[in-house]
């Protein structure tokens, strides 16, 4: 059984459902009928006014979704805010300095690669206002983080408050965002929109996906981004050209409630594992990651048990649980990793 | 019946069932068993030599294989020798400049899209070699053209000798190569390597694939030029999570003759078209597509009759033909453009 | 005597003195008191309202205000229509290209490297409003062109009239602005900004100064266009520690009325030549460049009398006067044209 | 009396006469008889084997010298390792990531502003080689660094190694190079390529020049990396029409030994304050630059008496002299600063 990753499990059979039923004759890029039905799909689930729809692209990768959301929000000479640890920082191999054509990222620290508005804060004092200083122009979060925390609503709200005092955009990288929300039990748009974030990167295929993630654009300026954006994904090379088989993957995600029941899934075999783990953890368990300590025979004692896994440095792994799972599938490895510290 | 685009086609049923038997867990990105049969599954397809095998990479759509291609031929200052209706100059919304860093296009004019070596060598001979102008460094055909028309081999070789000469990369847009290799009935290394191709975008979806192309290189340079274009590609958000998805379309194609297959029933469905429009040919009937005389009247008048397709401005039409269609199924429309001329 | 290129000339001795009395202690980069006066220099000379003063900043060359004005009326996935014999286009290296973050130049035909709105017009109109294809954002053009031709006011209104129609910004190559206004004998602002000139790159180097030319934005967005100018300038490297030093040249030249008495010269040397060089002129002479047919034979016979210039093309050569000639100081060449010619 | 910056000081008088005498007709850009001796000049200063002639450019700005030579050693895709106090991070409105089309610095701590080894290995191990993370492939320091710290030869040698060792390029940001060499008492050459450097910026403009700093590079590739500069200085509008008034102020430096005489005056008179600021100083005095403590009403009381300078945060100051001041010129700063501390 293997805990590498979420997107080393292969895809939910209601993904692979909706691609099956897409499979049809229509108009190329995005001039299909799945396409057509994105923005209110998300506009209905982020409970949006009618005067400010959510503006919702089909986007290939994680990767991209956030880079075109940071172009959008970003100029070349300006800098985007967010934690040391982020997918945008040691992850993209330099993606978002490609998209914004040279912006600056400025990396903080913060526990469980959370940001705080106090270290934000300073670090937006620390900026001479002149020339020679690249500003600040956007602030990038990711919920669940990199180390499986999760934002509430109410830290959310407080680093919006912050970007909107000084004039930055506000972008979320919600690789894991079912994950967040699932832990949460809010309202998406409690943890979104409503907290000031401007832009969202709405992963699926971490959750059940094949290919596809939404980049979602909120509020008053949603509209001329989404344009933006368009001409962004176009001339990225993230245009399908049979686009309707992301969005229909998409739409089975979000039109019922496919993405909360993977995600719920996924988090109720960490919270499994979790129990397992006891004295071990790195972090609290929030989402779908578990960062352990763990000796290198202890590795080797669970590999052998057939049990697969990333270190993640000298004497601690990662383990990764998906929405293929849940707390009775991963009991195994929750009573090994007890026997483990039980002696 | 449609002729807008062989992008609005469904895709191949082996495609389908071949994304079907890829949906396992395996490593993320392309580290899986699937992506690393591609250099062997092309190698074998290109008959190249042991010393120079293949490389080759799945990318997301063709503008990204171009313009991936073209930034690992080209300079930031350089430039780019192309027809002036290529995709990369009309239809890519500024792609190449992008993942170039600016790199300038010079389209030529030429005849069904199609550049010849005396036009190239023109352009070549007025460019001043001093630092105030832009070097061209590249080469770009289409094969299949935009016009539809194919490149023999020997024309292929004319300008790749063109290129040797004077330090270019040669670069092939080969969005419908398999309907240029059908038409021609050559090896593909006659029409690419052989005659001194570097970088060859292998278009899959317009053929019958979902998503994914593919990027080869070849020659003494193509694993440098590779281990580059993979950069490019995570940099520009086009490595999926989950490559194998992609790469089983791939293998689909080229382990087996689908591809070819696929590109014989849509050429064949052209030429049958092309019998029925004597005598309204803009160009010779060479691939998959049709450029046709055709009145506001006329058009309206198919149209009626059930058959879609574009306008190509004024008093004429395209038609393409897809994968899913063989003489016997357009014969319809062939004698419904009959009928028209024949009055 | 020289009739390479007016750069290839002395600097005019009241500039060279305005260096000199600059040679104090002042504040670094634009912080002097010379930089402070340029807003308002050129809001006299241009003759704007109070409420829109031109925005005026010191350039290193006209390289960099050309691509820095483009920069800031263009984004990455525009175009900007411009003449095929622009500077911008065969003379930068694809400094443009560079400094948008690979925008795409649209190089059109015309007469004498001018544009006129129909040609404009038609290519406006070739465009599709799709995002596959590159949108025109801006026209730029060349007074004084690069065949030393002038646009009128009035030609000049009819391009920044569709520029304004099509939404477009509008930019004015003036590296020999000075020879253009000296030959229309109008207000720089009846070919500026009361023309829809949005942006105009100012020489001053041709035209007797040492190191630095002047970049000014016109109008209701001036202000905000030309903050983000400065961050290009500093971006791109061009903002001088000591700007005082170029500050001061500017000043020379436009405080006073050096920079028309110097383009006076040059065009009264130009047309002296002309005179000398009727039957042989491939463009009309208006500013300080003459573009006449010579034989080899004859174009060694000058040099062999001490002229030197450079060949334009086999048959032709290209003379160009500076400030410090005028009609006595050629008077040689113009006979030994004469002579040529009269055999 | 100001400290200020260097950069507010007036030109040197050699430097202003070298300008004069430059002020000829001549070819333009860099086609004259100045900067036809550079690489002959720079050569004969760093002592170069033949084989291997330093290659220099003129250049505006050093912001421009180090952006180019980055672009010149560094992939878009790559990374440069650096302090985090270095000028091109904090003062260069991201020049680098614009000239690099979006390499990603690597900031690292170190005292007074100098990297160590073994915080660069650190670094180097902590990248995984796989496409995900940003490689490493340049190193660049400063000499004398932002806190007016001095390198010696063996301590650039060490990050040298390293670079060799990991295959990167090796750059010095030497805006103050002169005041180094100065405090070092070495050849020039011991401190840069004999110890590993593959290029410099070598300043002038804060040593007493007007307007231009050299772009130097050494050792086998120096001839490949000039050429491709030389693409870039142009493309980034740094190729002035008149470059030999940049030549001549260089050449004025470097023929003679006034870099060195005027670097010898600066630091002296730094070592005068420095005697003067004992108990003060918050970095050892090496080069022209002083941090000290210092009251915000100790401030006020100097001011009072004449001495500008800028504070350096809360209850500190930077004192920047200059090439026009030496230890008895600002003796009574040296007074002044003696007499806060003995009360």
């Amino acid at each position: 059984m293997h805990f590498f990753s979420d997107n080393a499990t292969p895809i939910s059979p209601a993904v692979m459902a909706a691609i099956a039923a897409a499979d049809q004759a229509d108009h190329g890029y995005d001039g299909d009928a799945w396409s057509a039905r994105l923005d209110g799909a998300f506009s209905a689930l982020f409970d949006t006014p009618v005067s400010t729809p959510v503006h919702a692209l089909w986007i290939a990768t994680g990767t991209a979704a956030n880079s075109i959301a940071l172009a959008c929000l970003c100029p070349p000479y300006g800098g985007v805010i967010c934690h040391e640890e982020a997918h945008i920082v040691v992850d993209e191999c330099g993606a978002p300095g490609f998209f914004t054509h040279g912006a600056t990222l400025m990396p903080l620290p913060g526990e469980g690669a959370k940001l705080t508005p106090d270290i934000v804060a300073d670090r937006l004092k620390a900026i001479r206002p002149d020339v020679h200083q690249v500003p600040a122009r956007a602030i990038s979060i990711t919920n669940a983080t990199e180390y499986g925390l999760v934002y509430s609503p109410d830290e959310v709200a407080a680093l919006g408050e912050l970007a909107r005092a000084h004039g930055l955009g506000f972008h979320m990288d919600g690789a894991r965002f079912a994950n967040a929300v699932a832990h949460l039990g809010c309202a998406p748009a409690d943890v979104t929109w409503r907290a000031g974030v401007d832009a969202l990167s709405f992963g699926c295929v971490k959750n059940g996906g094949m290919i596809g993630e939404a980049l979602l654009f909120f509020g008053e300026q949603a509209a001329a981004r989404a344009a933006e954006a368009k001409r962004w994904r176009k001339r990225s090379g993230h245009l399908f050209s049979k686009g309707r088989y992301l969005a229909a993957q998409i739409l089975a995600m979000v039109e019922g409630d496919l993405w909360l029941a993977n995600a719920r899934a996924a988090n109720a075999a960490a919270r499994a594992l979790a129990g397992g783990a006891a004295g071990r953890l790195l972090h609290p368990v929030q989402a779908n990651e578990l960062f352990i300590r763990l000796s290198a025979d202890e590795a080797a004692l669970l590999r052998a048990q057939g049990f697969d896994f990333y270190d993640w440095g000298e004497g601690a792994a990662r383990l990764v649980t998906n929405w293929a799972q849940d707390a009775a599938s991963v009991a195994p490895l929750a009573q090994a990793l007890k026997a483990l510290t039980d002696g």
